[in-house]
């Protein structure tokens, strides 16, 4: 039996420390664990990667941005995450097209339709069994920035801080558009809280999957 | 007016060459007129050119492909061809879409129905006036090909033959799927034949559009 997961949730929301935590957890049990992050984990998708984090790209075009998550996303799925599942490996996956949706679709303005069916040979009917979504409210994601960055926003900050408030509404609709596998995690609790429930809906699909030794 | 022109053919076919030739003709009449290629075109898309090209991604998938020039295309269109086109440019583009179709869809097999939908959100309905397909059989291109490299082919070579002939026989099912819009252009002849014909034909085009002097 296969087991795919992804993990979604605003910057600040401790997603990635979360995966992390879990395949330590997996491994622990004797599992075979194949951890991931988009874009990238592939050469060609860190390659794409650079393209898409370049800060000298500041002209490009929301379309532009989400065929190049998608082009990165196809070659993952071809080349890591089907490989891996064929041989029962459970894939961990940091961000999967939910991301898109919400920072291209919702965030940038494209709509999550377009970007759904600028997808569609990208991700070529693979979805995750459960997608773990690490939700923390807007002011609760500020507070955090605010505190790392230890100064208030300047102008361009506060640009960047409108998008992120649309990014975090973007999330928060995300659950109600695919309220099955989508799995709201709260994460304003202490580290060890979170992981606590996502390792209690862990353990259940585990079960569900014959995973448990 | 505006006038957007795009130029395919087969690696050999002398495409390029003509392109460059048109621009010094239209150059020289006084037309403002901008030449632009694919992949690239763009500061982006030069970058997404790099990796498409890169000879150590040989494990690239066929759809990671066509999302990576769907990606430059997208840029390509919305930086750099339709605010030309406003302004009233004449527009001349080393393969467009057209390509994707051939290379992807036919030579690597995805299918022209699956690139069309891949392309949808990339050209944005933004389709040439006119395209110059400059054709040469496959059997006049593989002998420019062999007198260029000066020896016969050895296996990878072979390989790479292959797939030439799908890209030839790509293009001259192109011309039956777009009739209005594709104008076959003999390759064939010296560079000065082939550049009359797209002379002639480009004059009509102009006159059409009441760009000629």
């Amino acid at each position: 039996m296969s087991l795919f997961i992804s993990f979604e949730g605003p910057d600040g929301s401790g997603k990635s420390l979360q995966m992390d935590l879990l395949v330590k957890d997996l491994t622990a049990k004797g599992l075979d664990v194949l951890a991931l992050r988009e874009p990238g984990g592939t050469a060609i998708g860190e390659d794409i990667r650079s393209v898409l984090l370049d800060p000298a790209h500041k002209e490009m075009d929301p379309v532009t941005e989400a065929y190049l998550y998608a082009a990165s996303r196809a070659q993952l799925v071809r080349q890591r995450i089907r490989p891996a599942l064929e041989k029962g490996t459970i894939v961990l996956l940091d961000r999967f097209i939910d991301s898109s949706l919400v920072y291209q679709g919702i965030a940038r303005g494209l709509g999550t339709d377009t970007v759904e069916k600028i997808n569609r040979y990208a991700v070529d009917g693979l979805m995750p069994d459960a997608t773990f979504l690490v939700y923390i409210d807007y002011e609760e994601g500020l507070r955090r920035k605010k505190h790392q960055e230890g100064h208030s926003l300047d102008r361009l900050e506060q640009e960047k801080d409108r998008f992120y408030r649309k990014v975090n509404e973007g999330y928060r609709s995300l659950k109600d558009l695919s309220p099955g596998r989508v799995r709201l995690i709260d994460g304003a609790g202490s580290i060890d809280q979170v992981h606590s429930l996502i390792w209690s809906q862990m353990q259940d699909l585990l079960s569900q999957k014959g995973l448990l030794p």
